[in-house]
C-alpha cells in the first residue's frame, strides 16, 4: 500500500496544473483603459522591487541559517540535526517564497482585469478577482504537497530511510517554510500599514483629498501594500500552516499506528497514508467548490457573501464525506479518526463564522461600536478593544473542544495527539478554495482602487464598492481561519516536539518551575512580538508622512493635478522600512527557543511553547477582530450610520480603523507565524537543546 | 517555641494603634475653610453612601455564599469543606471589609486637611496625606495579622487541631477576603473611572470648563471615586495578598519542615513561624521608616519623590537584615530561605522600579508617547499600547528570577514553594510603607480638586498639584508591586492547591490535554474579565453623561455660577451603575473554577490557574502601565511640551488617557484579584472537584 502515496504528487501535479490554466484564464482577460493599465503597471513595479529586496535580505539570513545548519549536521561529533534538514530548509524556504511570489504575481495581475471586467457585470468581476484568489490557493496547496512529495520519496527511495527515521526527519522540515512566511508576514504587513498609513494620514487627514486619490504620492505603495503584505505575506503563512500540520501529523501518526499495529509494523504506514489521504481530497473538493462560485446582479454584500460561501460550504461538505468514506473503508474501527477529521473541518467553518459575526456590520458587535463612536475618540478604542477581547471567547471554547474531542475520542496517549494532527490536517484541508476566497480580498480591494484612480463610471464603482466590502468579510474570516489553522497547528508540531525528545527522565508537570517560567516567558512573548512590530509600522509610517508632506511642499502643481507625484520614492521608502524593521521580532522568535532550552531544558521550551500558543492566540484573535470590527464600524457610518462620512462620528471611527490596521493586518497575523515558528525552531534544535545541560 | 507566635497578635495591635494615633494625628489638623469643609462633607458623604451600599450588596452575595459552605461543611455525607471555612470565609469579608471602610474614611478626612496644610507649607501637605495613607497601610496590615492571629489560636487552642489540619483548614481561609477584595476593586473601579470619564466628556470636551469645576454636577462624584476604588479598592486588593501570601507559606512550610523534620515533628512549627516573622519584622521596619517621610519645600517631583522612596527604601532595608539575620540566627544551614525573602523584597523594589521607568514623564518611553500625539490620537493609542505591552517583559523576568531563585536555592520540592512562598511573604513584608506611599497619590488628588474648587491662592495649587503629580508615580509603582505581589501569591497558592489535593494518580503534564485545555481557557478569562469590566465602565459611564447634560440644561444659571448643580444624583447613579456592573464579572470569576474543575478534573483547574496567572498578569501590567504612561503624557504636554495644553497634541493625548483610565484603574488592577481568587476558589472547593467525576 506504499505505493499509494503515489496520490500526494498526482495531487500536487493537479492542483498546481488548475492553478495554471487558472492564472492563463485571468491573463486572458483584458486589462482595461490605458489610464488602467499604467496605474497596474506601478503597483506591479512596486511589488516586484519589493518581494526582489525582500529575497535579498531573506536570502543573507537563509544563508547563514543554512551554514549552521550545516554544520550543526555534518560536523562529526555535532550531528545534532538531522543531516536532511539543511537542505529541506533551504527548498521550504523556496518553496514558501514561490507560493508568494506566484500568488502576488497573479494578484497584480488581476486588479485591473477585475475593475474592467467589473464594468460588464459584477459576476464577471467576481469571476476574475476569485479565479486570481483561487491561483493562489492552489498554488499554496500545490507546492506544499509537492514539497512534502519530493523528500518522501528522495528520503525514502534515495536514501533509503526507514518510515520513523524519515517522519522524524521530516517534521523539521517545515523551518524553511516557517522562517519563509515569518519574514514575508512581518516585512509585508509593516509595509503594507506603514503605507496606509502614512497615505491617510497626511492624504485624507491634512491634504483632505479621498482615500486612492492619484494625486497622493503613497497611493501607489498603499496597493502595494495590499499584495505584498495581505496575498504575499498570507500565502506564506497559510503555506506554512499547511505544511506543518502535514508533516507534524504524519510523524505523529507513524508513532501511534506502529504502537497500534505493534505486531504488524508494516501496517503502520497508514499513519502517514491517512493525513496525505485527507489533504489529497481536501484538493479535490476545494477543485469542484470553485466551480460553484458565482453571482447575480445584487450588490447586496449578503448575496456575494453568499456565492462564495456555497463554493466553501461545497468544498467542505465534500471533503468530510469523502475523508470519512475512505477512512472507514481503509478500517471501519478508526471511525475515531474520521471524527477527529469533521472535528477540525467543522472548528475551522465555525471559527470562520464567529470571527464574521463579531467583525461584519450587520451584527450586533460592530453596530454597537460603531454607536461608541457617538462619545468620540476615546469611547470608540475602549469598546473595540473591549470586543476584541470579548470574541477571543467562542474561539478558545471551539479549539478546546476540538483537541478534546479528537484526543479523547482517538484513545489519548500518542494515537489522542495523532487525532489532534488530523483535526489540524482536516481544517486545512480545504485550504485551496478557502485560501482562494482569502486572496481575493486584496484583489478586489485593488480592483477598487484602480477604479477610483482611473475616473470608471460612477456604477463600475458601485460594483467594484460591493466586491471591495465582501472582501474585507472574507478577509476577517479567513484571518479567524489562519489564526484558529496556526494554533491547531502549533500544538501538533508541539506534540511533535514531546515525541521527538527523551522525555523519560524529565518532568513535565506544570508544577516544575522550569514548566512554569517556561510558560510565564512564551505568554510573554506574544506580547513582545506584537509591541515590536506595531511599533515598527508607527516608525515606518512616520518617515512616510514626512516624504509624502515634502512631494505636496515640493512638487509644483500637485495639488491641482498637473504636476505628478513621486510613486516611486514612497514605495521605496516603504520597502527599506520594513525590511531594516522585521529583522528584530524574526531574530527573537528564532532565539527564544533555542535561549530557553540551554536555560531551562526540555522542560522549559515545552513550557514556553505552550504559553506562546495560549496567549498568541488570544492576542492575535483579538487584534484581528478588533482590527476588522473598528474598519468595518467606519465603513457602516460611511454608508450613511450616525452622520455618515465627514461627522464627528466618523472622524472618531477613523481613529478606531487607524490603530486597527496594524492590529489586524500586522501584529495579529503575525503572531500565527510566531507560535508556529517557535515550535519548528524547537523541533529543528531539540537536538541542541538536549546536548547542553540547562541550568537545572 | 510555639508560644513565640504570640508576636502576630502583638505586631497586629502595634499596628493598629499606630494606625489609631495617626489617624488622630491626621484628625487634629485643621479642616479648613467653610467653602472647604462643605466640599470636603459633599466627598464624605457620597463616599460613605456607596461603600454603604456596595456593603449591601456584597452582604447578599456572603450570605448566599455562606449558606453554601454550611452546607458543603455540615451536611453529613457532604463535608466537602473544612467546617471553619464557613466562619473564616466571614471574618475575612468583614475585615476586608473593615480595611477598606478605614481606609476611604481617613482618606475623606484628610483631603480637605491635606489642602489646607499645603497652605502652610509643602512638608506639612505631604505630612498630612502620607499619614493619612499610613492609617491605611497599616490598618491593612494589622486586620490581616489579627484575622490570623484570632483563627490561628482558635483552630489550635479552643478547637485543638494539629498543625498540618489547621494549616490545611487556614489557607482556604482567604476566600472571604478575596470575594470582598473582588467586589471592592470591580464595583470602587468601575465607579471611579464612570464619574471621570463622565466628568471629563461632558464638562471639559462639551461644557469647555476645567477639570474639578464645582459647576460640573459629576465632579463630587469624580472625587468620590478616587476614593471608594483607588483607596478602598487597593486596600482591600492588598489586603487579600498579604493573608493570602501568609496562609499559603504557612500551608506549604509546615508541609516542608515535615519532610526537612521528618524524625522530629515538633520543629516542623518553624514553617509557620518563619513566614509570620518575617511579617512581624516588616510591621516594624515600615513603622520605622515611617518617620523619615519628609520633604523641604522644592516642588519638584524628583524631590518629592526621594522624600517617600527614603521611607520605603529604609524600611526595605531594616526588614531584610532583620529577617535574614532572623532566620539565620535560628538555624544558620536555612540560608536559602533567607536567600529566597531578600529575593522577594528586591523584586518587588525593581518591579515598582520599573514600572515608574515606564510611566514617569522623565524618562525615555513616556517622553516618547507625548511625542506620538504629534501625529493625531490614532498613534498615540498604538504607541501607548506598544509601551504597555514591552513593559510585560521585565516583570516577566523579574518574577521569574524571583520564582527560580527561591525554587531552585531551596532544593526544590516542597521546600522550593516554600520558598517561592517565603519570596511571597518577603515582597509583601513592608507593606505597611508601600501602601502608605499608594494610598496617599488619591488624598492627594482629592487635595487638589478641593483647592480647585474651594479656589485657594495660586501657590497652594502650585503645591497641591506637586502632592498630585507625586502621587501618579506612587499610583503606578503601586500598582506595579501590586501585581508583582499578586502574581507571586496566586503561585504560591497554585502551589497550596496542588499540595491540598490528591495527586497520585493524577497526570499533571502540559501534554495532558486536560491540562493543556484549562491553560487555554484560564488564558482567556482575563481577556473576557476586562472586557466586561472596561465595557461595565463606557455604560456607567454614558448614564452620567446624560445625567450631567441634563442638569446642564435643565438647571438655570449653573454655568453662570448663580446655580446649585445636584451632585447627588451623579453619586447614586455611578453608585447603581457599578454595584450593577460589579456582578457578572464577579460570577464569572468565582464560577469558573468549579466548573471547569467539575468537566476537567484537577488537572485541568491547575492548567486554568496557571493560565490565567500567565495571561492575567502580561494584560495587568500591560493595561496599567500604558495607562500610567497615557495620563503622565497628558500631563507632560501640560506642562508646555509638544504645544501645551489646548493644542491638537493635547487633544490627542486626552484620548490616549481617557482609554488608559479603565484600564489602570479598572481592568488592570482587578485583573490582580481575578487570578489570586481564582486559586482561592479551587483551594476551597477542591474537594467538591475532587468529589465528583470529571469527564476524563
Amino acid at each position: 500500500m506504499e505505493i499509494f502515496m503515489i496520490i500526494a504528487p498526482i495531487a500536487a501535479i493537479l492542483a498546481l496544473g488548475y492553478a495554471l490554466i487558472a492564472a492563463y484564464g485571468v491573463k486572458k482577460a483584458p486589462e482595461g483603459t490605458d489610464k488602467m493599465k499604467e496605474i497596474a503597471a506601478s503597483i506591479r513595479k512596486g511589488a516586484s522591487a519589493y518581494l526582489k529586496r525582500q529575497y535579498k535580505t531573506v536570502g543573507v539570513f537563509f544563508a547563514a541559517v543554512f551554514v549552521v545548519l550545516l554544520v550543526l549536521a555534518f560536523v562529526p561529533g555535532l550531528e545534532l540535526v538531522s543531516k536532511f534538514t539543511p537542505f529541506a530548509f533551504l527548498t521550504g524556504g523556496i518553496f514558501s517564497g514561490l507560493a508568494g511570489f506566484v500568488g502576488m504575481n497573479i494578484a497584480v495581475t488581476a486588479n485591473s482585469r477585475t475593475a474592467f471586467a467589473a464594468e460588464k457585470s459584477l459576476n464577471s468581476g467576481l469571476k476574475v478577482a476569485f479565479k486570481a484568489g483561487s491561483v493562489m490557493g492552489f498554488t499554496v496547496v500545490g507546492l506544499g504537497l509537492l514539497d512534502f512529495s519530493i523528500w518522501y520519496f528522495l528520503t525514502k527511495y534515495a536514501f533509503g530511510l526507514e518510515y520513523a527515521a524519515l517522519t522524524n526527519a521530516m517534521v523539521t522540515f517545515g523551518i524553511g517554510a516557517s522562517s519563509m512566511a515569518l519574514f514575508a508576514r512581518v516585512g509585508g504587513g509593516i509595509f503594507t500599514k506603514a503605507a496606509d498609513v502614512g497615505a491617510d494620514l497626511v492624504g485624507k487627514v491634512e491634504a483632505g483629498i479621498p482615500e486612492d486619490d492619484p494625486r497622493n504620492p503613497a497611493v501607489i505603495a498603499d496597493n502595494v501594500g495590499d499584495n505584498v503584505g495581505d496575498v504575499a505575506g498570507m500565502g506564506a503563512d497559510l503555506y506554512e500552516s499547511y505544511v506543518g500540520s502535514l508533516l507534524s501529523s504524519v510523524a505523529l501518526g507513524y508513532a501511534a499506528m506502529s504502537e497500534y499495529f505493534a505486531a504488524e509494523p508494516d501496517k503502520a504506514v497508514w499513519g502517514l497514508l491517512i493525513p496525505v489521504a485527507i489533504a489529497v481530497i481536501g484538493v479535490v473538493a476545494s477543485l469542484i467548490g470553485t466551480f460553484f462560485v458565482k453571482t447575480g446582479e445584487n450588490l447586496s454584500s449578503k448575496s456575494l457573501l453568499a456565492a462564495l460561501r456555497k463554493g466553501t460550504y461545497i468544498a467542505s461538505i465534500l471533503a468530510a464525506v469523502a475523508s470519512v468514506a475512505f477512512i472507514l473503508l481503509v478500517n471501519i474501527d478508526w471511525w475515531f479518526l474520521a471524527v477527529a477529521m469533521v472535528a477540525g473541518l467543522l472548528g475551522g467553518v465555525l471559527i470562520g463564522y464567529f470571527t464574521e459575526y463579531y467583525t461584519s456590520d450587520n451584527s450586533k458587535p460592530t453596530k454597537n461600536l460603531a454607536g461608541s463612536t457617538e462619545t468620540g475618540s476615546a469611547t470608540t478604542i475602549i469598546s473595540g478593544l473591549s470586543l476584541g477581547m470579548v470574541s477571543t471567547v467562542i474561539p478558545v471554547v471551539i479549539v478546546s473542544a476540538v483537541v478534546i474531542a479528537s484526543y479523547l475520542i482517538c484513545g489519548q496517549g500518542t494515537m489522542g495527539f495523532f487525532g489532534i494532527g488530523v483535526a489540524a490536517v482536516g481544517m486545512l484541508s480545504t485550504l485551496g478554495i478557502t485560501l482562494a476566497t482569502d486572496a481575493y480580498g486584496p484583489i478586489a480591494d485593488n480592483a477598487g482602487g484602480i477604479a477610483e484612480m482611473s475616473g470608471m463610471p460612477e456604477y463600475v464603482r458601485e460594483r467594484t464598492d460591493a466586491l471591495d466590502s465582501l472582501g474585507n468579510t472574507t478577509a476577517a474570516t479567513g484571518k479567524g481561519f489562519a489564526i484558529g489553522s496556526a494554533a491547531l497547528t502549533a500544538l501538533a508540531l508541539l506534540s511533535s516536539f514531546i515525541n521527538l525528545v527523551d522525555t523519560t527522565s524529565i518532568d513535565l508537570s506544570i508544577m516544575n518551575p522550569q514548566v512554569l517560567i517556561g510558560a510565564f516567558i512564551g505568554c510573554m512573548l506574544p506580547f513582545l512580538f506584537s509591541a515590536l512590530t506595531m511599533s515598527s509600522v508607527g516608525k515606518s509610517a512616520q518617515s512616510i508622512v514626512v516624504e509624502v508632506r515634502r512631494q505636496f511642499k515640493e512638487i509644483p502643481g500637485l495639488m491641482e493635478g498637473t504636476g505628478k507625484p513621486d510613486y516611486h520614492s514612497c514605495v521605496d521608502l516603504c520597502t527599506k522600512a520594513s525590511l531594516k524593521q522585521m529583522v528584530l521580532p524574526s531574530v527573537i522568535t528564532i532565539l527564544a527557543p533555542i535561549v530557553v532550552g540551554l536555560i531551562l531544558g526540555v522542560p522549559g521550551v515545552t513550557g514556553m511553547l505552550f504559553g506562546a500558543i495560549a496567549s498568541g492566540f488570544m492576542l492575535a484573535v483579538m487584534m484581528s477582530n478588533a482590527g476588522g470590527a473598528w474598519d468595518n464600524a467606519k465603513k457602516y457610518i460611511e454608508k450613511g450610520a450616525h452622520g455618515g462620512k465627514g461627522s464627528d462620528c466618523h472622524k472618531a471611527a477613523v481613529v478606531g480603523d487607524t490603530v486597527g490596521d496594524p492590529f489586524k493586518d500586522t501584529s495579529g497575523p503575525a503572531i500565527n507565524i510566531l507560535i508556529k515558528l517557535l515550535s519548528i525552531v524547537a523541533i529543528v534544535f531539540a537536538g541542541v537543546i538536549e546536548a547542553f545541560p540547562s541550568l537545572f
